[in-house]
């Protein structure tokens, strides 16, 4: 039709080939949700098993992502630098993860919070795709976030013991905790509360980490990073290969973990994480 | 922390100032999908039925849309061009819309299909912003979706009366309707299959228009459009006459039509359309 | 070659349709610049005329540019929102139009400065390119723009006539200035220095429009912004009547003028500036 | 000014952190221009030694690039992938090394051109910028430009002597070499006049490098390409250190050679080409 030329004022958005894409998605006024919805303070077991399913959801659907991690209303997707899902156009990659995301979100909502029905207005997710060229800055990416988690949780972990346990205000509690360091909180809780910080849950100090899971390597074996850093173009792959690679990927168990990634250890241990290339076999895929 | 010099890697993406911005999003792989939940064919109206609830709700919740139209397993949704929401930030406006409107696609489901319960792989949608400088430019987008979704209904209306009541294959069908004009079509339909094709229903013929609604104006006793292309920044309203349109926009009834919107009758009687500006109230809004 | 995918690595950066592309230059470290050449202050009318010279020498190369304005050490330039030069790719336009400014301002440099030798580090210019949706964006720029050569102008002629005939220093100049408004400076001028600004010469005053010249057109006999900002698209032409355009801009003659372009009478009486059709014939071209 | 608005209309355009940037610049026409200034054919030794000269103006005013590489009417420009030179805005870089290259090409022209003065339309040179995020790519982008430099001079050192020395007409010239392979290309040259191709002159068989030279390292000693790649951000120096490299650089002699880039030797050699430290002291610059 006469009207077709309209099309022509979409703009291109394809990311920059060879460096690792991270959509993070985040709860909009999650603030007003979780109060809406009276979700325990400060972590509420039941919106982390949900978000974390619903994150699990999406690996799964999408091959194509290798890890994410996820931290409140919060979840970062990671695509190999090697990725070509959707040509790497932007939009696409970030509004289907938004919209595969918020749609198990919803869907599971009710297996987390069976007493409790959802109504308008509907918890939705704003989406951002980055670039990181290298592995450094992805995994600088990563312990971005999980150190942000572990700040945020220890921070939260004592605002509402003074506030659950020590019956102080918020107000008061905010001014005790102006100025402290990481020790001092870990003395708060201690002193006040008995409360040792390293026995909290992992899921609420370190966050969750989504990932396909193979047999663990032998760390120190060989330099996965470096290797993957020279890379300079996706690696031709026989179509035989690409087609065991997708299936190996298709039985691989999708596994939520609690495990610290600033280290190295974590890498090392798995390196089809960085490579791209499925490790070997494990166990078969429970579903 | 260290790691925070990874933000820098986020890319602006602020949509130009001043021209409208539409975002449409599109069913992915709604082929198999209408399939696997057994869609009748060629239109199923519960199944139009839940993308307009989910697209009154997207309206519903973000007063900055001033107008929405849908077709298929798409929607698209239209912000005035003096429109600031999230600093016309392009990801941010397109994430939004995607994962409201799938959050409400997948809540409503169960209204519109009662007895078929959704399972994974669940629905999604991908979207996308488009700027358009003029309303010319804006009225030729829709356009261009409605004459769409007329070439698309008519020759699918024809396709599926060939097969379903004619007893042909899809073979057969496709061949018959090779190289024929629209008239050729309503011809077939009305000599084989008795049917006048303007008596369709116009929620297939003319898809649906989502909006605020308010009184209808004379059309003639003014050329909103000029004035508007002419405009060349958001108007510095009072905060009393911002708040005074806030409060209209939210008393305003958002509706669910089928009409022309080639045709310029329809932007002539609502001028708040293009003009941005509330018109009067025609009703309470009902809930 | 195996190599040949690094050219998959250029982003495309074509500038939105139907918007007016501007392309703004400017000149790198003039400040240095011209004390180097000792450039006379605060306007040095040898550096406005080679300005534009080359200016006026782009005009000519480039058809498209339908009209520039200078000042001090910039220029812009402006494209048609019809405009479909190299597909209007971003770096294609801005890198043209910096590189044929900067040859011709290399190659008139001895016509306007025949004593002063050119020597490294040799002058060179920054380039943008901006667009804008409607005529009315289009015209508040090049307001802005002429509005920035006054307002800099009248402090710099008060300034530099306070040091170079009230014989005080240049931070005793700054003192007495700061806080003044127009009004005050036009006072110092003229009892002071007994100069009256309005006498000054007008290519301080306004900078300079360079343009093709046709035969000037009664105003108010039609609105040429309204139309065009509710063009939607390029007019599709005749090849005749296209070829026929092609002369008519080649034949026209392109003058350096220095006239206000912040009221309408410039652009009312120039219909052909913002209607990208070509006047009737004024004069054979000069040359 | 009510005007100002307008500056918000421009779009930032800072080219992802972390990757390295090259500004390719290309002559605008000069299959024309060539004809017009009668260049020899195929090479015309004073057209180059003019590129050459302006490119190592251009690398020796600014210190961000490393590297430059050139063949025929084009000149690609390398900057470190930690530059941060007018905080990588795409716009700036570009038009910066457009214009000062265009600024150097007219200044030297008399010089290589003596007796052959420039008229209108003046040459110009079109330029874009790439981001590659690793060496490899860099490498890679470095070795396209050095393979298309051999192709292309091959083919036409054989095409022009079968015209020029042969006598044939460029229509047969061209109908012989197509479909040829190097060896059949080289053969013709030998058998028919005498010409060995490995004797022609390396400006012309591997086109010309610019960079600062330091003394040669052995190979073999370290990774510089593995170590930079996993460099995540500028490397925080000293001040006192910033200063020493600043001094280095400008101290270094900016040189021209016609190497073969594409193998690893000669990145081994010069590890300060990829580590952005400069190299042990050569000799004095000479001016
Ligand atoms: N009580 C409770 N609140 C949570 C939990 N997880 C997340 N939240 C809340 C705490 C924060 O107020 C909010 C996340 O912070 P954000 O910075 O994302 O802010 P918010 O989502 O309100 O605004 P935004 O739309 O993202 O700008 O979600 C939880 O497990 N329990
Ligand atoms: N039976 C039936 N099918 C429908 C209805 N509405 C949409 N569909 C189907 C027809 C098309 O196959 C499909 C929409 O076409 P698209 O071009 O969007 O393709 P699809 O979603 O399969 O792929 P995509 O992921 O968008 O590229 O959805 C309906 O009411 N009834
Ligand atoms: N004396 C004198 N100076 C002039 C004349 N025209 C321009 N200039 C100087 C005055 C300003 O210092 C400078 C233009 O200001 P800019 O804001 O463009 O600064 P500049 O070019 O130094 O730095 P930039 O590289 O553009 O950021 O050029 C003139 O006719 N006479
Ligand atoms: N005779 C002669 N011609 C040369 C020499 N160096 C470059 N050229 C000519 C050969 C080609 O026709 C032209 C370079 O090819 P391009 O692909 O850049 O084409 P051109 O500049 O004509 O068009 P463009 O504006 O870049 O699209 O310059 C030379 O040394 N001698
Ligand atoms: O969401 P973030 O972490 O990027 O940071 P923010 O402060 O929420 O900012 P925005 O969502 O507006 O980018
Ligand atoms: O979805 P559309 O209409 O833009 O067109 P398409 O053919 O589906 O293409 P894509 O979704 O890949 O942009
Ligand atoms: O050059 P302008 O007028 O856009 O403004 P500026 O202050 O010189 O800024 P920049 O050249 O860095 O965009
Ligand atoms: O100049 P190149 O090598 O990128 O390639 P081209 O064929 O000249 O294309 P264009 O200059 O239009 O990008
Ligand atoms: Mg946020
Ligand atoms: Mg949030
Ligand atoms: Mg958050
Ligand atoms: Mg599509
Ligand atoms: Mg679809
Ligand atoms: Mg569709
Ligand atoms: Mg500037
Ligand atoms: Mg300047
Ligand atoms: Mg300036
Ligand atoms: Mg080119
Ligand atoms: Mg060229
Ligand atoms: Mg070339």
């Amino acid at each position: 039709s006469k009207f077709e030329y309209v099309k022509n004022f979409e703009q291109p958005d394809k990311l920059l080939p060879n460096t690792w894409i991270v959509v993070r998605i985040d709860g909009r006024g999650f603030t007003k949700f979780s109060t809406k919805y009276t979700f325990s303070k400060p972590n509420d077991i039941r919106a982390l098993d949900l978000m974390n399913a619903a994150a699990k959801a999406v690996v799964t659907e999408l091959p194509e992502i290798t890890i994410a991690y996820g931290v409140s209303d919060e979840y970062s997707f990671v695509f190999h630098k090697t990725c070509s899902l959707f040509e790497r156009r932007s939009s696409k990659i970030v509004s289907t993860i938004v919209s595969t995301f918020t749609a198990y979100y919803i869907h599971y909502w009710s297996t987390y919070f069976p007493d409790t029905p959802l109504s308008p207005p509907l918890p939705s997710f704003d989406g951002r795709a980055v670039c990181y060229p290298s592995v450094q800055n992805l995994r600088d990416y990563m312990s971005w976030r999980q150190a942000d988690c572990h700040i945020n949780n220890l921070y939260n972990t004592t605002f509402w013991a003074l506030i659950q346990q020590g019956g102080i205000d918020a107000l008061e509690a905010e001014k005790m905790l102006k100025g402290t360091l990481a020790a001092d909180k870990n003395e708060i809780l201690w002193s006040k509360f008995n409360i040792n910080y390293n026995n909290e849950p992992a899921i609420y100090k370190k966050g969750s980490v989504v990932f396909r899971d193979y047999e663990l390597v032998q760390p120190g074996t060989h330099n996965t990073a470096a290797e993957v850093d020279q890379q300079a173009e996706q690696v031709q792959q026989s179509k035989n290969q690409a087609e065991k690679d997708k299936k190996s990927r298709a039985k691989a168990q999708v596994v939520i973990e609690h495990l610290d990634i600033i280290k190295d250890e974590f890498w090392d241990q798995r390196p089809w994480l960085l490579s791209n290339k499925p490790g070997k076999g494990k166990a078969l895929k429970q579903t």
